[in-house]
């Protein structure tokens, strides 16, 4: 392998160390690097390994518990507020998601709010964990404010992705996961490395005129939602982002909108904060709390198949089913390790010497 | 008023009198009626009362039921699955919604998958029956087939809307209802009676080439996913439209993607459909399965305030709150009466002299 190209297994001993030096028990450090590590697989290397440094500053600065109390602090059957304990998100969504899909299992559907936690990595891989139940998995979550409401130039919204994954039978799950601006900000900072520009309907400047400058929302600009602008519908994108926001923060007790708090350490908190942490919502359907799964699973395949053989636009090969690209990167990537870019590389070497372990 | 405007009670009657006419109990007409005029009232014209003579050929081919046997035919404590007997969406929606309702008071939460129902007016109107019951309400539906996915140039989903109500204290309740396309095909319409151009990213040719026809999709051309071209996020309103589909018709046993029977009753039934009619989808949450519906109210009415106030980008007066434009058209609708289109009013008119009812 290429230097700057590492196993699976070496990034996860390296990043699980990580976790168990800042305090971690066993259990946590292992469920922490998996759902990290999922991003690298798939494909979203902005949400993954990159970022370990950073949950470590956010510990430093002791806005991560590593040694949370996960708990439910309000429930009915077939709903739950988790208080995350300041725990990493890495850990408290998939608790979350584990009580959702219980509270599947015995009532039909399991919704669970979430407060005081911390990033969760990628929406996609606890959305996932509700498939080998037979079950539709629902994660989302709130995120520091960098997205600017239609017609506003003030950053009030996170990204603010929804992931929905859906069983099929001989087909591969169905699975999206999507932030709920044009683009995430990770496509920005590969334009940004690239010295690129955006294309129209991505940024805004600090005074809300359009921009294509990749380095707008460091210049006090602001992602715009899904749709770009009012014509194309951005107002949907909107939308989309203040439920998120709503039923990640503000069903749970945690802080939303414009006071969510910042990812990166250095950044001041807002003032004034509402509510505890950053919140998630996750949720479970038993697919047999409608139909036998094995009917749901065969109009599934009829559904994947159809799609899938679509005719194409000229120059393009096939109608893309949501989660295949990134399975097809998981696998990939399991068997030609993953790429690490050297600012990255430059900064895990310096966390492990910081830390006292061994280097990646 | 003018001849062209009618007030609600007008339109409210002649409606009633309309669904009465093709059988419907007196129960079932007022339900109907409300459900449809409430397009009317809140500014969404092209799904109000000037569908009505759509809804009456699809009586005449025996395509809708107007005394159906609204059934629960699988259900847990927070699911059920109903068949709508072929019933009128505006009526069979409602009694699913109440299902949902009514699991949430038991349990927290409702859930319930829709078949063998028909279009079922606005998703709004759904959603906000939940919020009088201080519940947060969702409603969706797929529809005939109009909207190509990313990258083809078959016209696989339809515009599947979505809408989420949320209540408030002092604050109105925020209400989105929005179609998962770039723009809903009501919009087109009005284009196309103004002679106008779309913007780009709305529609396609039916080769896929980008267009601003907004008479494309008559030319077999297809209506596009919110974000209108991949490079502007188009796969995630694909996504979007996918999931509504999945929820509203894998998850029922309704018919899903091209097979869902067109609303124009001329327009012949699709080849070996999978399922019954069209599907929804009606969600309830209470609030307090989750906190208190005061400390709730509290947090949305702060989230309301700030963004309502925020600064505003330069020629835009507010920030808009989900809901608050209906709303204020419903008011003024409400007062001063609803202006219908000639073409409206008389295809009205033709359709009671067939019925052999009194005029509008």
């Amino acid at each position: 392998m290429p230097t700057n190209t590492f196993s699976y297994q070496q990034l996860f001993t390296f990043s699980r160390n990580i976790f168990l030096k800042i305090g971690c028990s066993e259990a946590n450090a292992d469920i922490a690097t998996k759902t990290l590590l999922s991003a690298d697989l798939r494909g979203v290397d902005s949400h993954g390994i990159a970022r370990l440094s950073g949950y470590v500053r956010l510990w430093e600065v002791q806005r991560i518990n590593a040694n949370p109390n996960i708990k439910i602090v309000h429930e009915t059957p077939s709903t739950a507020v988790v208080d995350g304990d300041k725990g990493l998100g890495l850990v408290v969504a998939p608790a979350a998601m584990q009580i959702a899909i219980d509270k599947a299992k015995n009532v039909g559907t399991g919704w669970v709010s979430v407060k005081n936690s911390n990033h969760f990595g990628i929406a996609g891989y606890h959305a996932m964990m509700a498939l080998e139940n037979d079950m539709i998995g629902i994660a989302m979550t709130n995120a520091s404010p960098l997205v600017a409401p239609t017609f506003s130039i003030e950053r009030l919204l996170g990204t603010n992705p929804i992931a929905v994954a859906i069983p099929a039978g001989k087909e591969q799950p169905f699975v999206a996961d999507f932030a709920t601006t044009t683009a995430a900000n990770g496509k920005l900072e590969i334009l940004q490395r690239k010295n690129q520009d955006t294309p129209n309907g991505w940024v805004q400047t600090k005074t809300g005129e359009p921009s294509t400058n990749a380095n707008e929302v460091r210049n006090g600009g602001a992602l715009l939602p899904l749709g770009g602008d009012r014509e194309h519908g951005s107002h949907k994108g909107y939308m989309l982002g203040s439920i998120v926001d709503i039923f990640s923060a503000i069903l749970s007790g945690a802080n939303y909108g414009p006071w969510v708090p910042p990812f990166p350490a250095y950044v001041p908190m807002p003032e004034n904060m509402p509510g505890e942490g950053i919140g998630h919502f996750l949720g479970a359907m038993r697919i047999d709390a409608f139909r036998t799964a094995d009917e749901f699973k065969a109009n599934m395949d009829q559904w994947i198949h159809r799609f899938k053989t679509a005719k194409t636009v000229p120059g393009e090969k096939k109608v893309i089913i949501p989660g295949d690209p990134e399975r097809e990167m998981e696998a990939e990537r399991m068997l030609n390790g993953i790429e690490l870019l050297q600012p990255v590389i430059d900064d895990l070497t310096q966390l492990a010497e910081k830390l006292g372990i061994q280097s990646i």
